[in-house]
């Protein structure tokens, strides 16, 4: 009668990053510029960290949404990148789900500008061929609270699982023996508390 | 276990624009009036761009309900237009029912004044009739966010998918090629942050 | 799959008012004072416009939770009031229930302070029971935001339907022509807005 | 000790529009973006209802920066357009203070983009020369809180005179009686909740 | 350098209501209805406990401006009532600048909507006429917050005394004993969280 | 089709706190600090007060996470201890798990920093292992409104029941009468309207 | 033409805690309960460290204003207590004034409930007899934010200097090597986060 | 009557850093941590641009305040850099005022952690010894909004001027011709909505 946990995994997880464009990002008002920003490239930053097969796509780069984060870019350079000639839904652009099912997993990251569109779509879409759909909440914006909250309760309510990207992090890593020290530096660049805690720490050792 | 995704389609969706009247106008509070409008008409000028069948109907316009807003009047001169005699659910009046079962469509977009009753409980009556209903939660108002999301919830439980004017234009859409001038136009003319985008784009011209 | 259509009806509803005391009172700070006592004068006057009977409960009125409102006590002389002598939950009160089946009524619209706790225990209570719980959330009110979204989540969940005194009060009204008068009074005393509508009105009569 | 009430004259104003331009506005996030852009329009039009001087003034209009506002140069074709080569103070650049002077007003009515630099450098300037300097503080926009309330501020000290495009008309028409539609128009244009009542009022007569 | 402790006199006090009417208030949107009623009942309310000479003025009533509040008009039956034929700062008419001198008195204790025109434009006249101006913010309404704090420090700069409707009655009473029912009662009826006090107090006595 | 009242028992309920570190307290940035520390001790003295077994974790304390809360250890100095040497999600760690298991109870209730993560990872592990969930959500923590009502989503759609502290106490206390006093100690400890309620009334006796 | 620094010198210095009492408290609602409390303890306890002359005052302790904190009359168990019989400014009882100038201190610095009475009244009649005054801000509370920044408004103009406890403590403490233990414990007693700090430092050294 | 408008020059301009250290950052929560370290890195940039001289003071590096930011140490790894031992305001360490006079500037550029503490008292300070002081707001943090507007307030009253990083920045350039390059450079990293605009105005070129 309710959700299952469905955990992510990071041998069967992909990351979907969907049109973070200039010109979109400006369309974007429920988080502020900065703290937005640095979502994104946490969640890009960690897409590598855990060597997550990740897809770009982008729809109209060369009109007024403008082109890709220049930062995504060059994290990805060689990631799939399907600049799409027109379809609004990700989903419906057979280049898009063909590098999607290429990488083989069943997880989807998805995250996008803007929510109620370019990453509700794809993630109802995909939820219905059976994929196991997590949305990056924090890293995903749009025009304010309505249409957060609306594009969130309609992806809730298809099975979609809302997440942070630090949520995402952590629940990939499983563990921090498995590398403290790549974490803590994920954390660190993205989280400046976190990275106060850490210069705090490094100035000092255990009493004892 | 959870909702399929029931996709809207411009041929099989109809709009339902309830009692957008001028007194009523004066109740909402839960969003600017300057951002309120502009959903509204945003709405009504993509009824009308993808010529989905769209009934306008009210309650007591003569008394301090007050008028229909004048500029849906002149949006939808030959829409079917209800004026109610008294019943507060639009479902209760069989001359909008018929309206709405004479369009011989499936889907109904929903919006009005105010959202947890001129639109939750139309909303109701027509799922239980068995149409998908897509409400239009940003060119709806009411006094403050606990009517708000008490009438959000309400309407999600029972299987209305909650959406954006912005988000029903791109699912009806589908691709931009089906007309990129007209959606462009239509963007231009209702999200300020888009204007800019194509006002800016239209100066320049791509680097080759 | 989805909640269905459990539309208010006059002839079966009641109402139960938990705990409006003027010590709790004090302890209501997610809504301002002005509107909350508002929003229980109008719950109780419209209780009243629809002779559903009520009944009032408090808990330890002889100490700091303080006397039950006086407004309630004057709107309900003979209501029957019950004094629990600790029940937290009042359907842990035999004297409550006893009363609340004693209506014959199978739907119950209930509201209190504290939301979480005195609202959410008898109405979880109530739909175990099988009752259909109505929660008045603007009349309902408790510390904060993540006590009032906590709070629904759970009564949500468990499949009350979350309204507001305006939604009760149309859902039972069902069409203006019932009594155009007396609904229009109701709704004057106790939303400002409608009131200036009706006042405007009042001074002036259709063009024709 | 106190400032003298310094009252605005439509025979002795002129309107300054500093840098509202396309790629501007998005940075402005302070107030949403339909109502700023209602607000910047809502000031145009009183300028020209008023007949005021009204002179524009860019900066990098080739560069990302973007075009002015559209609709400011078709309200204004033949206002003074000082596209200012690169000066960030509009009041460095001696043709714009050439054409303020050249109205002979004293009083000077400024708006722009971002309220701590395009409307604060000159409005400061301009008091230093003897200029009565009125900030239309909500045809203004900036980034946050800080930098808007930091720049009012700064200005409210140097003795410029806060105000809104609203006080602003009002205070410039003094007397209803010199032109009540014209002035209910600009208000119908510009308001919405201004507009209902009108509407609303249209479809009456007094009761007599 | 600063300025003076001006204290309020009720003896010197004259209370000016300018242009609460039912249209203009729903253009008041920075404060909840019911908090802005209530405290504009509450001004009035002390201004008669007080005996304060009151004077009402609106402009436009047969208009989209629309009535007087009815429960002003019912507080003040023998007040002078100047409907002014046009001009928006009410000081601008002689016969309410007459009716103000008439009452003898040097303190005038304003509100009124919207706070930057109907208040501010006859504060700032009257202060250059040497009254002593208060300006009880909290019984005068506007559009935002905008508007209300550039209208705040245009008054407040030119030497008028911001304050609230509790603070106006606390320094005009200055000794509880001069009547502590008359007082009390006051704020029981506005005030919804006195009045829990006073009634939890009332079914108790000090122990001893 | 809606969850079940399944109700907390004093006698067959277990608290879990999750990871309350100096240094991860830091990170919490959705409630203040001094109402945030104030929850969590209120929780931690409901625990003690109703003697359910209590179980501590924390990871890498030697780190900059930082040890846990000086009071927590006070509080509970006997409880079981799980200082996790890497396991994120604390249900990894067999210790824990095999603590919770001890505890012979079938209710938990959680709470911890931060929420998306410390919280939401065991919460749905345990569910899945058919243990009841309860989460505190008041007594957990984390950055922003965005993670926090992504994990509210997703623990409450996978069956775990959202409450507050206290909701926890009230629920498992059932009845004022079997302990007026402590549970009366309790609220006036955590709860400063509630403190001063008590105070009023303790300088009063009942009138009669 | 501005204001000189008038620096709080504890030799110099006593503190005027104004009306402080539990049936005032609940009045309150422009700050957490949580953290008034904790803002009005922090003031006493640096009272009490400084060694500041300190002075109580209520009104109508038997009344419903209730009587005054505990923990403040505990922290100042020998100091001027003046229950005044019923003036509203604390000033224009001699007593109290008497007590005042018995101190022989030139600097005041008071709090109180609420700030727009109890705090602003004394403050500018002190402010007329030529003391210094400068009001905790932080340590004071009132109904809204209207009246909080009313009452600001109106001390400011006056003279008063606007302060939080924590600038009062580290403008009386000058230098850390006064008492680094003692005034690191009014810090950690006071701010969560100051003491998350020190517990993290106390665990560990420099690294050497 | 009014301040003069005192410009900023950076031939005659110093920027004091003060106490942006680790631990410190901790306590701030009057914006987002990621938009505070980003203002603050741009405060630093520009200083750097611009060449101003710069002097970093931190107070116990060794405790719990934590160490200077790194970052900061790393764009000024030849400034005076004074760790004061203990004094609380840093004008009253000697060698920190000599530092500041050895600079040989009039204009002081001021930003730090508490807003009220370690900005306030230096500002004040400065200004009774001549200096012109501008504050810069947002690179500056506090507890609240309590704290922040009351150390505005007091800063404001003695003369300091509030400026954002962003204000000073363009109002030390005067001329974009000076270098447009360098300074879209610094607006590009550090307004991600400037980055936007010119990422993509880089793709295209004027049409013409």
């Amino acid at each position: 009668m309710t959700k299952p946990y469905i955990r992510l995994d990071k041998n069967d997880a992909a990351v979907l990053l969907v049109d973070h464009q200039a010109g979109l990002l400006s369309l974007v008002r429920d988080l502020d510029p900065d703290t937005f920003k640095n979502n994104i490239l946490a969640l890009a930053d960690l897409a590598k960290y855990f060597n997550l097969p990740t897809i770009l796509t982008t729809s109209f780069e060369d009109g007024p949404n403008g082109p890709l984060m220049a930062e995504l870019k060059e994290t990805f350079p060689s990631a799939p990148y399907i600049a799409r000639p027109g379809q609004i839904n990700a989903w419906d652009n057979e280049e898009f789900v063909k590098a999607v099912k290429a990488t083989g997993k069943k997880q989807l990251i998805v995250a996008g500008i803007v929510t109620e569109v370019c990453v509700a779509f794809p993630a109802l879409s995909a939820i219905e061929e059976g994929f196991e759909v997590f949305v990056v909440t924090d890293a995903s914006g749009t025009f304010n609270e309505f249409t957060r909250y609306s594009a969130w309760d309609r992806m809730s309510a298809a099975g979609a699982q809302m997440m942070s990207w630090f949520g995402v992090a952590c629940e990939l890593h499983r563990d921090w023996r498995n590398d403290i020290e790549g974490l803590g530096q994920l954390f660190a660049n993205h989280i400046p508390d976190y990275r106060n805690l850490i210069n705090s720490y490094m100035t000092m050792k255990p009493v004892k």
